[in-house]
């Protein structure tokens, strides 16, 4: 039987789950989406994610894919989906893709966006969506500390263990510093993250800004690989993954 | 004995409160931050805003202003309020003020913003603080009608039963139509606004861009004097108290 391949583009609020998929399953916005997809296909379907997102990590552009035997109606897929799935996660793409696409190894990079708040106090309505850190902050020691991630580096100290084990190296190919309302809006484009890297690259970016490390910090702490070392990593509700790049196809 | 009379600059998410006040104050967020000036400056106070803001309705700028007999520091008080209240409700600023200030009545404008998402689905992480009318819609139309609201008017048509009885006449000092991302921000500003009024115009703005109602529907509609003939309002979670606005003092 001719299996069909798709990749589906997802976005989530993180607040209410355990994050895109943890080991128990519980309540990991994966198996949401795979068991609404399973009641749409008829079919049981593994789904494939690009990448894991922690709890309370939201999503505006996370991708997927999945098999399926039969032939899919876009129009019917989306609004069948988002009739099953809570408001919190939404169905905004389902396309035909080769069969040799794959969410994860198929991609060449990622974007995520991390949103700071520094007023006085964290508007109620932004509270999920962005973090405030509790300690004045100088942005031009941001601004100028935030170009030594860029490039190619073994990224040990900024990993938390749980990475999938193996070589450290990522590149970051960009990582812009952008005025927002309220605050700054840290934007991160990488070929690949390792373990709680954008948290902990964001807290050590913090800790420069707040004078708790020296400005010059960050090729040491590359040198170093020791996570130990850098300072603790930003919390996740601040965080979100914005695009998955794919070579055309 | 003196009685100090103090302004306070308020923000909250309403989605998990039943409105600035209801009729049995069960959840409301008035009482919750009565009883918390209550505990902070140990004795029992009134405490009057601006105006009610229904359930799901959010503020950045809400206004309300007490009295208390002992003279109270700024700094303190922020820092104990916002330690009692939860993080959906954030006291922004407190400032003494003369004897004759009174919330609501002193007020000489306030500004509502309204916000609508127009992407094909409402962003999970905008859920709570936009609304996605279920039709497409013509910019254009909702644009060209907007200015109709502007002036003095009698309001009766766009006004829900509850409104402090009596004149309805209002006057509309603008309301400016704005793209912002995903969407449009209508901007309201006004010398005071009856029961749901900023929701009732956007529905009939909303109505005219569908191509529901005529778009020269509007000064028929004031003419009427009927909220019947007006279309069903917008929810609640789109709408934002931005502002309240005082003379100077």
């Amino acid at each position: 039987m001719a299996s069909h391949n798709y990749k589906v583009l997802i976005a989530y609020d993180g607040t209410d789950f355990h994050g895109w998929q943890q080991q128990d399953n519980s309540h990991s916005i994966q198996a949401l989406i795979r068991k609404a997809i399973e009641i749409h296909v008829n079919e049981p379907i593994p789904l494939i994610g690009s990448g894991r997102t922690d709890q309370g990590v939201h999503a505006l552009g996370q991708v997927a894919h999945f098999q399926a035997s039969k032939e899919l109606s876009k129009s019917r897929f989306l609004y069948s989906l988002n009739g099953l799935l809570p408001p919190s996660i939404r169905i905004l793409d389902l396309e035909q893709v080769s069969e040799t696409f794959h969410a994860q190894h198929s991609a060449i990079s990622k974007e995520y966006h991390y949103h700071l708040i520094l007023e006085p106090f964290i508007p109620p309505t932004k509270r999920l969506y962005a973090w405030r850190p509790n300690q004045p902050l100088d942005i031009n020691l941001l601004r100028l500390a935030a170009p030594d991630f860029i490039g190619t580096h073994d990224f040990t100290s900024f990993a938390n263990k749980g990475s999938s084990s193996g070589d450290a190296t990522r590149t970051l190919l960009r990582l812009d510093v952008l005025e927002e309302e309220g605050g700054l809006r840290l934007e991160f484009e990488g070929t690949g993250f390792l373990y709680k890297m954008v948290r902990n690259i964001t807290g050590t970016l913090i800790a420069i800004a707040q004078k708790r490390l020296p400005e010059n910090s960050v090729p040491s702490l590359f040198t170093a690989r020791d996570r130990r070392l850098a300072p603790e990593g930003a919390p996740p509700h601040g965080l979100f993954l914005v695009n998955v790049h794919y070579p055309k196809y």
